[in-house]
């Protein structure tokens, strides 16, 4: 339907950018706009391009200047999310009836807006979100006391910083695949969020699968995908 | 049915191992060995273990030696995969109808063993496996030329050494989880396996996610850990 | 003819800088300034001293106080790109006329400053340039369809960060040779363009060689090499 | 009572080699020999001089070769752990009685030879030790039931290898300091024992300080040496 | 007693956070706060649950600007130093007195913040503490000077940045043991405190275990927690 | 002409490897075999399906086994030569006239087996080749007397280990682009090549670029495609 | 003379530091300051501590601010070098006659501060000093028209950033000893420095050793050094 | 006099390798060979090239075959040290009389092979030689009973592995210049003397430099140069 003024390219030609008209057909969700080092200008161009076309759109690591941007360009129905850096907009028509459960959890309060990005990606694409904060392995039993709400997900989400060990230790105790986020949170020998990637590579736990450092979004897409799936046939 | 002889405890003590008896229940798969590193005393004990309580075991990276060592040993109804480097064991009354499907993907030639890893550790979790190998981004028609194919999979792995360009580009064609592989293949500055592990944490194409360099191992429980959840639920 | 004013040694002596007059006699093109980390004072100085010997001179990595600081020291007739960030004067009596081709392809938005640079560069020293921008992987159809054009080129410039993935796809379609540049595009384990310049270090296509990390320049420079000795032959 | 012998400087002198002849005054534990790397001839005149002083030593990191070695040499009244790789050497007169206890721990039984060299380490310090193998992150109950008796302790030695997660679990659950060991058990993105080396630095759990990749020695003297010093005063 | 208010699930829900109120039963030491990356908000919420107990609380890596709102939030009878970065509040009724004795070393003055961070710690569990600054191994003499008031301590802990030698050395002339803290003081190749990590996990003198780089806070506390075991038992 | 047997899908499948038999009509070369990791029967099977359709082929990384196994499967015509690693085949009707000039040069002796890869690829590919070895920085008027003749060259190709000056000295004296090949060469601090790549990445002398470390084949190839490209316009 | 003050344990206490008035004695020269991180506080405690001992003092990476917080505090008879960073002090009646010959040399225009830094301080400690700036290997021609003057010096400081060949190419071209200075100077695969680190400590030229990235204090200190064993010579 | 065969290019052209003919004109030191990686044959033709001129040589890095080999072809007057790895050549006219001192202090006993190449290197280039091995920091009395000694060299070399605190002890005690040599002495942490190398180049003491890991030669060498300008002045 909201394909017509999609070029038989399979994607819109800005000049700087060429939007990927085709990536629902051929992958189930629409084109994401990665808002990180975007000029305002183009921003808005782009909101503008996807709201032409009735196309909900999803943009990450937006700033506050961005959104305010936007606001000024009388783009002005999004949904902006401070913690998450998340912008959406949706067409007023849309009802999305979210299903599934996607179980996110984090080691730490500083590895909140990492999983905020991963819960309103998941959101996003479908999925109903439950939050687990603040779980990590210095205090086990937070995790233990929250283990039988975990295991309900279809696919869980463990966000973490320092040493990352989080996802090593849920990915021991459930049946369902863990998608690893570590994070930038720490000091030192964190490197930034190089240890908590090293040790989720190496988890000993299986069913555990790890995106880059601080990537919220990536994390969230993909178990929405695995949710959408498992859902979508429990479902029908 | 064969937990009766499981610790109360969750574990069976062996002294050097302390095998994870409760596994099965709490995750959906029983325990896998390791066998790196094993000496053949221990693999045998294992083994012998695993045979006592009529529990399908599945052993990694195992060299002819240890294989030979558990014929030796009588452990000899074994299935030993010299590619792969995967030892099996089934009680023979199991029957296993493999259902749903996980496509396995390399690059190139020089990946096929850790590829084949996935493949042996996907068919024992219960998953219909087909293979594409040599499909990397050098000669781009060779993968679309498959994509077909590809797309009928509830779970794609990703198999790539040298620059591992094939996760993104997989990634970025098709609407079921990728679980990206990278291996060691290459050499210089692919720093055995550093190169494409950094380019499939980095893919712009999202719904992909990482396991550990050559863990063909990892990536095909976690392929068959969801194809499962997306089989079972379409089979009932 | 401009020529006049060097020293018999080769360079002249400014200080804290000695200019290389003789490098266009040696290597076909002139003296570049790497305008980063010089004084406006410096900037100006050796601005008179090339203009003072009519030779064109291109400034990279300039900030636009160097372009006001210039401005204002009266070396009023440059050409200031605050995207490329590159200065740059030519006499008044030059008429260049651009040959040639140079293909100048981005992975996304976000890389264009350095194609910008790479751009300008290969621009100063005679190609003529065509710009592919935002061909990423994530959705290959959009290189595809811009192929044609691109196979038209001597030389070919791509430009990626994240995973750069782009050039070794570009360097399997095409049969020029392809300068890679890893921009620092991208976060966490990109590490500030250490990803993309080890997925394009270990391309698996031939052909394609890689310049340092946003190192647009470098890679304009060597294309517009490479297109000025192809396209000199074919114009004789 | 056998430093007769010693030189006035606090050293003995043997060309190749200074023995710290004042270290146990000094440091309450003699000097240990690090046996990797040195020559069969080297590790007998050692032993020969500790043995004329009457003077207990530990060999470590030693080979099958070197044990024989040093029987060839007559010196046959040692104690050779071809798993822990330790050879020691007591005075016949010498009755140690351990005493206050050191619990060692590791992930899996691939970190055995480490955990035994702590373990031979500690036992020649004085320490009792308990060893509680392969109670990994992967299935945390077997690490759980064996907790009571693991708190007994008066120093931890956590060895572990892989993503290296057991120091912050055990260091979560005591009140007694663990020191915590990474091993280079492990492939591809553990970096031969960089993962989780990175890990223990980065426990979230307090009370976890880290010694060198596979250093069961330095842990095994550390805790000791904390063993020793409340022992002692236990007892007194 | 101040127990009332737990959870009988061990740990308090604030959302954002769960305290965990069983870590004293189990640890022997309540929580403490990292402060960096807390909200003014978040911290104030922190400080008056514990508060609200009557739980001594400790918090590190707090800005002025967090004490100030603390303050401006009426939780006014804290204690800050700004030079440590903590900030600690007891109940009135509670009258410490600390015993035993830890020795504080720095390599140089620029490693005083993380060395009082250190000390801070170490007083607020228990520990009296005393200061050996600027004793590296520049000027050997300055470190020997002070030797015998070292010897003293049951626990010490060795604060060094740029080549970090100061562990080994202290290590190798005392018997108790050494907590090294690498710091992130120098330039260049020390790698914002890679370099002194590096030394203190090579240290040949035994003894020596290390924490995270500028991490005085854990061995503050793991030197308190070796001072209160031993110390305790001394005066019992 | 040979093209008849080709697959309409432009490869040839053989089950482990899918030929690009489109690859010289879009890249105007062959495809290569990378010889590394081939099992001899996998070799000897991708020579006989080259073979088979009448097209030259190169294999590189091959060792004096795989050379024999060809031979002993009565692949005979091959030429085999083990300094540079690489074995070719040529239909018997082919005449190849080189034509053009890439010049090789080397900074020492045992940069030798990586530049006859080079020499050979090129030469492989139509490039008259001419070689300039131990002409490295330590005696830089080694350099200079074969300044002219290295000025001849389309392309040069700088192979250099330990620090890999080289190229940037090059670079600097000559107007043709310089493929720079880091060599694993040398020890300790040179990082198997890390070295001189990162000089190589890093010249201030412009015109360079860089291929992964020990690639002699990548550099060949790009030197014979500029020359090719070059020579060609010079011919007609 | 200035030593009267000087404590008898070789060192002067000031809380946060202990002035190591031994040094010169021991050392030949006297205790330097590092101004980085230093308090304007403890500065000028510093300062007037060398001041009262009528002891020449040099301080290092000072800032404008620290300068101008000396000279508030009326310690106004120092020197202060903007560029070199550097803050000096000499009694009145000091009168230096420097001798010998050190040559310092860079690469580029961005490198002077820390060769200036170089310069200040072997000045500092009585060595004759001559520049050589801007003389890298892109155009080679201007290092060698300088290398007679070059060759006068005892020892030789060659600062450079980027690819760092600067030192080898010197070192290959005099008998003097090189102490090479690496820069941040660069940008990407630089690394801040690394790469021209690694390049100097792989320098295939003899006699070229190397100190910390951008330590041109050292740098000039050694080479003070050397230049006073042979001067002091040759005066004698 | 030995010049007479030699080329008027200032080097002689055996294919494979260009010998520096112009080096000891130019450097004061005659070419250096580095035996590994040369072909027997290679260091045959190298060995009887020097021999047939006269001119005394020094290969490093050499094999026992190599030695072999070169006895075997009848060039059986060379001195070959197999701790050193060295072989060396003098004509027999020569006499040689070392004068001035360098010290060479080890760390420990398995950094001796380097030491002994540092040794042999520095005999070669006429400096006298004393040994200090064993003088480690973890018994740090070991060294300043040898202080005295060390004192009267003009050159010291520092040889060190593991934490390499060495060097800056050294370095804070004397007046002479330090050439610090990190060894890949060690495990884990060591990273094969990256450690050792990084403590080397952060050292609080000044007058340290450093050379490539395990490079005995180039320190051997650089403290030579040192000595002979000294010693060379002290004489006549």
């Amino acid at each position: 339907m909201h394909s017509s003024n999609r070029s038989s390219k399979g994607y819109q030609e800005l000049g700087f950018a060429k939007i990927d008209t085709d990536r629902e057909r051929r992958r189930g969700c629409g084109e994401v706009i990665y808002g990180a080092g975007k000029t305002t200008a183009q921003l808005c161009d782009l909101f503008k391009a996807f709201r032409a076309q009735g196309q909900p759109v999803l943009a990450t690591r937006c700033t506050q200047d961005q959104a305010d941007a936007l606001r000024t360009a009388q783009i002005d129905d999004i949904a902006h999310d401070p913690v998450a850096r998340t912008i959406s907009w949706h067409p007023k028509t849309a009802e999305q009836k979210n299903c599934g459960l996607v179980a996110i959890c984090t080691g730490g309060t500083a590895d909140i807006p990492v999983a905020e990005e991963a819960a309103r990606t998941a959101e996003f694409f479908g999925a109903r979100v439950e939050r687990f904060y603040d779980v990590g392995v210095a205090g086990i039993h937070r995790l233990l006391a929250n283990l039988d709400a975990i295991r309900q997900a279809n696919a869980i989400v463990a966000v973490a910083g320092m040493e990352g060990a989080l996802a090593s230790v849920v990915g021991g105790l459930v049946d369902s695949p863990v998608i690893a986020v570590p994070t930038s949170v720490g000091y030192g020998a964190s490197f930034q969020g190089i240890a908590p990637l090293l040790t989720m590579l190496n988890s000993c736990a299986e069913g555990v699968a790890v995106v880059n450092i601080d990537n919220g979004f990536g994390a969230g897409y993909m178990a929405a995908q695995i949710n959408r799936k498992i859902a979508r046939d429990i479902k029908t």
